[in-house]
C-alpha cells in the first residue's frame, strides 16, 4: 500500500504507488512521467483528479515561468506539475481530517495560504505574504497548486482541505472545474461590495473569468448586466450566461454605449477582465462618482492612466488575484443552483494523454475554444466507477 | 435689519446688510466688490468668517475655472466668490435650526451633498450625484462652498449645517482652518481601513495634505510613519508632526528607503500626496502584498501605471476627493486632544484686502510659504469682540 | 388646480382639490374625510396611491398610537392618515424633480431621514436622530410616512423622492406594495453581511417580513433556508418562496431541527422574526459560534436572554427597524426579476371604503389572512386609466 | 539537550529538560509539579515565561473547570497547567519559524485558530469552530493556552507564532503581561467599528478589562469616555486612564448622568464590561438610536432584556469573548507609544512558588488588587539575564 499508515483509504477507491504526471523542465518543456503517488499530511487529503481544465496562466507558466512576484527567483519551473482548474475524487485522508469523506467529489481552489502571516490572520489569503514558501527551511505552509507546488497535470493531487469545494451530485466534471473561474468572478464581485441587485454592471472583457463575471453579476442580481468585447460568438455566450446587453467594441465605443444604456448616468461597477491597455480609463468613464473598479486581468506593459479622473471622481480600484475569501463556495453554491449554466464556456474534452494538444487548442483557440477540459479517464467509466 | 424674519439673530452679533467679498471674473480676475450679506435658509447658518487658508486648489480655480467633473460646462467661473478652507462665528440661524448657537466658533468642510443621490443615501456625500446642481431649475441642493457657491474670500458666507464643524475655545482662528486639510488625511485614513495603530504607513509628498496625513497616521497609532519629498524644510515640519521617518527623494530612492526602514517587508498603506508622475507605481512598490493605497493628489497628465503589479499583488487604490464621511468632525477632535501641532504648518497671515499678495505668497511658496491665513480683523480685536 | 404654480402637473394625471382620506382620531377610532389634497415641496412628489396593503404596526398606530420612540410624546395619534406599505403613480413633480415622470409607477419605503443628523450623514437613514420631528419650529424634515405623517390610507400621498422606488411593469399594484415588505428583509440581510450564497439561515416566524426574509435569503443564494412557525399553511407557502426546509416548532424542537439539518453544525444567520419569548435564545443555539442574529421582531415584555451564550460564542445581534440601506431597491430588483413570487403572500383585496373590514381582516387573520390590500379604484379601471 | 534537533536553540538561552509548572487536579486543586519542559513544533515557540498575570477567568477554570462551551465535555480541567496572560522570552524555534528570535521579549494572546474552519478562513480566529479541538483523533490545532492546552503558570509553554505579540524595551515585564487585556478592549472597540475620534464611548464596569478600555477609547480620540462602576477607587484609575468622566452608580443612576454628560443626545457606543444583570438595558437607553454595544462581560443567569427597545432604536449587539482581528497587535503599538500607562492597574506582584496566595489576593480583592503578576524569577536578576 501507497499511504503512509496514519492516512485513511478505503477498499473502492485503491490508491497505486505510483501515477503518471507531466512534469515541467526547460521553459516550454512538458514531460509525461512515471512518479511516486504523493501522500496527504495533517490537513490535507489525496485527490483522484478527474477533470482539469486550462487556464491561460497554465499556459504562461509552462513557456515563461511561474508569476514573477516569487522573490528570490527559485527554479520551480523544473519538476513540478502545473494544472490548478482540476477536479476529482478524494480517496486518501490526512491524520486528523474528518471534515471530507474518501468518495466525495471535490474541486479545488488554488491558495492555501500558510495560516500565519499578517493577511492570512486576516482571511486575505490570496494575498499570503509567505506566497510560494513551500521548499526546505523556508517552508511556511503556503501552497498554490500548480503554481508552486505539484498541480492538476496528473492522475493525483494533494491539496489542503482550505482548498477544497464540495460538489454537488448535479454538477458534471467538467462544470465542476469551472467553479474556480466563477469563484474568481465572483470574489471581484465581493471585493466590490456584492450587495448588487438592481446596481450597473460592466464586464470587460469575455474571457472565462469575463463571461462567468456576467453570470455571477447576474445572479447576485445585478441589472444591467453589460458584457464588452471584440468577438460575437463569445458575446452572445455572454447573453446565454446573463449579459442584459453586449456591446462589440469593433462596432461601437463602450463607454459611449454604456452611458446609452444607462441613460447618461454610468454603471456602478467595472470588473475588468480584458487587460486591454486603455481598459482603466475606459472603465472609470463608465462609472458614475464613487463607483468602483476590479482589475481581475491586466495588460503585459505599462499602460498610460488618468490618475485625475480617479480621485476627482472618487473612484476605487481592486487589483484581485484568484479567488479569495472563500467566493468559490459561494460560486458553488449558484452553480449548484441553477442560476447559471457555466458549462456554457466548456467546448473542448481530451484524455490526459493528450494534454500537449489540449494546450494547442486552448492557447490558440482551435475552433473557438474557450475552456479545453483535460481527463484522465472518459466520463463514463469513470462515473460508473464512482458508484 | 438685513435678515429675513424666519432667520435667528443676536444683538451681540449683528448683521449688516452689505459685505465686502472677493469675485471671479475672468480667468485669473478676482475683484473686491460689495454685495449683500445672504441669508441662510432651511437647515442653513450665516457664518461670520474670520479666517480662511488659501489651498491650491483656489489658486486653479481662480486661474482655470472650477474643476472639470462639473458636466455641461456652466460658466461657474463668473460671479462667485472662492475660498473653501474658512472658519468663523455662527451669526444667523436658518428656520428650525438649533444645531449651532449664534456666537459658536465653527469651521467647515467643503460638501454639502443633495441628501437625495444614491451616493449621499449611502453616506458618500462627497461623491453626489448631483454635484454642482445648484443653480436655476436643476437646483438639487448640493453645496460645494467655494467651488460651486460662494465661499470664504469675504466677510460672511452661508453654510449647511453638514458642512460645519465645531470649533474648541483651545483652538486658534488660524489653526481652525486647517482642520478641513486633516480632515481629509482623516477621510483618506478611513478609506484605508482606519484601524491602523502599529502599521507601517508612507505619506508620500510633503503638501498640507500629506504633513497632516503623517500627523493623523500617528494619532491613530500607526508605526512607522514614513514621510517622503524632496524639500528638507518641509520633511523637518513633518517630523514634529509625527512622522517617524522621512527621505528626501533627491537624496534616496524612496522605495529602497521604505524596504529598509522595514526590514524589507515594506508598508501596508501609502497616502498618495505628492502628484508626482511615477508615485503610484513607487507607491505600489513600497506596499507588501494585500496593501493599499490612498490617491489623494494627481499629476496633470496621464502617467504610465504597472497594472500588472497591482493585480499580482492584490493592491487596491481609493481615489478620494475632499474630506468625506464626516473625517473632518474625527480630526478636529483629535487636533482638539493636541494629538497634533497642525498649526506648525500655517506660515503667513494677511489682511482680507490684501488677498492677491496672499495668493502670491501661496502661489510662488515664497518665504517657503505653506499654508497662507487670511483674516477680515486682526486676531485680537475678534477674540476681544467674540467675548 | 389645486397644485402650486411651482409645481409641475400633466393633463392625462389631473389632481383634484380635494380627496378622501382615513384620519386618526381618538385611540382605535378611524374616520373618512375630505380634505385638501397636499402639495409637493423641493424633493417631493405627490403620489396618486393606487394599493396600499396592511402591516401588523398599522394596527398597533391605530389602537395604541404611534411608536414610542418619539420622545416628548405630542399628540400625533389624533389628526393624520395612517398606511405605510403603498404603491402609485406619481402625478405631480415639486420644484426641480426630475428623478422621476408624471404617470411613473412607484412604491414607498417609509422613512426619509433629515439628512442633516449624524445618522442621515452615514447613510443611516433609519436610524435619523431627528425621527419624527416634522413640525411647527422642529420641523428637520424627517418623514416616516404612515407614522409621523400622512401615509397611504387615502387618495393621495406627498412623498420625498428618497422614499420612492420605481415599479416595473411586470408588476402588479399588489405584488407592488410588497416591496417594503421585502425591503426590511433585505435590510435585515444586508446588516448580516449579505454575502450568503452557501450559507446556512433560518428565519423564524413566517409572517410576511420572515416569509419574504426565507424568498431574499433564498435569492442570494443562502442554503439552506430553514423557516420556522406554529402553522402550516404558512410554512406552506415558505416553501414556495424559497425556504428549503420548515420546522413546524409545535411538532419538533427548532433548535435540535436545525442542528438536524446542518449535521450538527448549526446555521450562520438567523432572521427572528418572530418576536416569541425565546426566540433570541433559540437563534443563538440555532448558531455556529461566530454567527449572526438579525431582531426584525420583538416582545411586547422584557424577556430573559442569556448573555453569557451570545459572549462565548461571539455572537453578534442586529437590531433593525424598518428598510434601511436602500435596501427596497434591491428587493424590488429581484422582484422585478421573478426570483421570487411575493404575490404569494396577497390573500385579500378590499376597497378604500371598506379598510375597516380590511384591518379586521388583517388583525383576526379572517380566512388565514396574510396581506391584505386595500384599493381606491378596481385594478382593471385603474390599470386602464394609467395608459 | 532537552529538545529535538529541528528545534533550533542558542547557548545564552539553555533550555532545561525538566520544569516546575501548576497542574489543575480537581476542581480547586492545583499542584505544582515537575514535568518536562515541551518541544516546539511546526510555526511553534519555546517561551520561557517570565511574568504571568491572573484573570477573573483563571479563577473560573481551577474551580469549575474551563468555559462551558467545549461540547463533548472531555476532561480538560485535569493534568493541565492554566495561565493565559503571560509574556516571556523565546528560548528555542520549531522547525521553520524565523518571525521570531532567540532572546526577543513577547507576550501571549490566547486563541490560535485551527486555520481550517470556516471562522479562521474569515479572519475570526477567536471563533473557530474547532475550538478545543486539540487531542487525539480529532487534533485540528487549534490552541487556547490556559483554556484548553497547557498555559503559563509554569516556568516554559510552547506557542503558536499566531499567537506572540513583540514586546518592546521600554514595557516591563508587568506591563506586558497586561497586553492581552488591552487588546480584548481593543477588539471590542474593533468591532464596533474602530473610527471613534470625536464619538461619545461609556465603559461600563472598571473591572481590566473596563480600565483599559477607557484606555484604549481614549487613545483612539473618543471624547467623551466615559467609565461607570461602583468603587471609587477604580473609577479614580479609569480617571488617570484616559476616562473623561466617572459616574459612580451608587450614586447617580448611570442611564441620567449618561444623558446629562451629553446634553441629553446619549453616545454611541458602550462597552459592557459589567455583567451586571440589567447592563444590557442600561447600555441601550445610554445609546442614541443607531449606537452599538459591545459585550465583554456577562451575568452568570439569564436576565430580562427589552429587545423592542432594541429594534425600534437599531442598537446593535456584539458578544466578543477574547482579544480576536489581531487586535492586541494595535493595543501594543499604543502602550509601546505611551498613550496610556496600562501598569496602573498592576497592583500586586508574587513568585510562582506563591501562586495560591496570589490568587486569593485576586479573588478576593485584597488590598483592592486589581491585577495580581507571578513571576518565575525576581525582576532584577531577569532583566540582567537577558542582556
Amino acid at each position: 500500500m501507497a499511504m503512509p499508515e496514519n492516512v485513511k483509504t478505503h477498499p473502492d477507491y485503491p490508491v497505486p504507488e505510483k501515477m503518471k504526471a507531466w512534469v515541467l523542465g526547460d521553459p516550454g518543456e512538458l514531460n509525461l512521467v512515471e512518479k511516486p503517488v504523493p501522500a496527504p499530511k495533517k490537513a490535507e487529503v489525496l485527490v483522484r483528479i478527474d477533470a482539469v481544465a486550462i487556464c491561460a496562466t497554465d499556459l504562461e507558466i509552462i513557456h515563461h515561468g511561474p508569476p514573477a512576484q516569487i522573490q528570490g527567483g527559485l527554479p520551480f519551473n523544473k519538476n513540478y506539475t502545473p494544472g490548478h482548474e482540476y477536479m476529482g475524487t478524494v480517496v486518501a485522508l490526512g491524520p486528523g481530517v474528518d471534515e471530507y469523506k474518501i468518495g466525495e467529489r471535490v474541486t479545488v481552489e488554488i491558495h492555501a495560504g500558510c495560516g500565519q502571516c499578517k493577511r492570512c490572520r486576516m482571511g486575505m489569503y490570496t494575498s499570503c505574504h509567505n506566497y510560494g514558501k513551500n521548499y526546505g527551511d523556508v517552508d511556511k505552509g503556503h501552497r498554490a497548486n500548480g503554481f508552486t507546488t505539484d498541480g492538476g497535470f496528473a492522475e493525483y493531487a494533494v491539496n489542503n482541505i482550505n482548498t477544497l469545494i464540495h460538489v454537488d451530485d448535479s454538477m458534471s466534471d467538467e462544470e465542476a472545474t469551472l467553479v474556480v473561474t466563477a469563484g474568481t468572478s465572483m470574489y471581484g464581485l465581493t471585493e466590490l461590495g456584492g450587495l448588487i441587485a438592481g446596481e450597473g454592471v460592466v464586464v470587460s472583457g469575455p474571457g472565462p473569468i469575463g463571461l462567468l463575471g456576467a453570470a455571477v453579476a447576474k445572479a447576485l442580481g445585478a441589472y444591467p448586466v453589460i458584457l464588452t468585447g471584440t468577438r460575437d460568438n463569445r458575446l452572445e455566450i455572454g447573453k446565454r450566461l446573463g449579459a442584459d446587453f453586449v456591446i462589440n467594441v469593433r462596432n461601437e465605443d463602450p463607454v459611449a454605449a454604456v452611458r446609452r444604456l444607462t441613460n447618461g448616468k454610468g454603471v456602478d461597477y467595472v470588473v475588468e477582465c480584458s487587460g486591454a491597455p486603455n481598459a482603466v480609463n475606459e472603465a472609470a468613464q463608465m462609472l458614475n462618482r464613487g463607483g468602483k473598479i476590479c482589475l481581475a486581468a491586466f495588460p503585459g506593459d505599462q499602460v498610460p492612466i488618468d490618475v485625475a479622473y480617479l480621485v476627482r471622481n472618487n473612484i476605487y480600484l481592486y487589483g484581485i488575484r484568484g479567488e479569495g475569501k472563500t467566493a468559490t463556495h459561494r460560486a458553488e453554491a449558484f452553480m449548484r443552483q441553477k442560476r447559471f449554466d457555466a458549462s456554457l464556456i466548456h467546448t473542448h474534452t481530451f484524455m490526459m494523454d493528450d494534454l500537449k494538444e489540449a494546450l494547442r487548442y486552448a492557447k490558440d483557440r482551435v475552433e473557438d475554444a474557450i475552456k479545453v477540459v483535460v481527463r484522465n479517464r472518459p466520463a463514463e467509466s469513470q462515473r460508473i466507477a464512482a458508484e
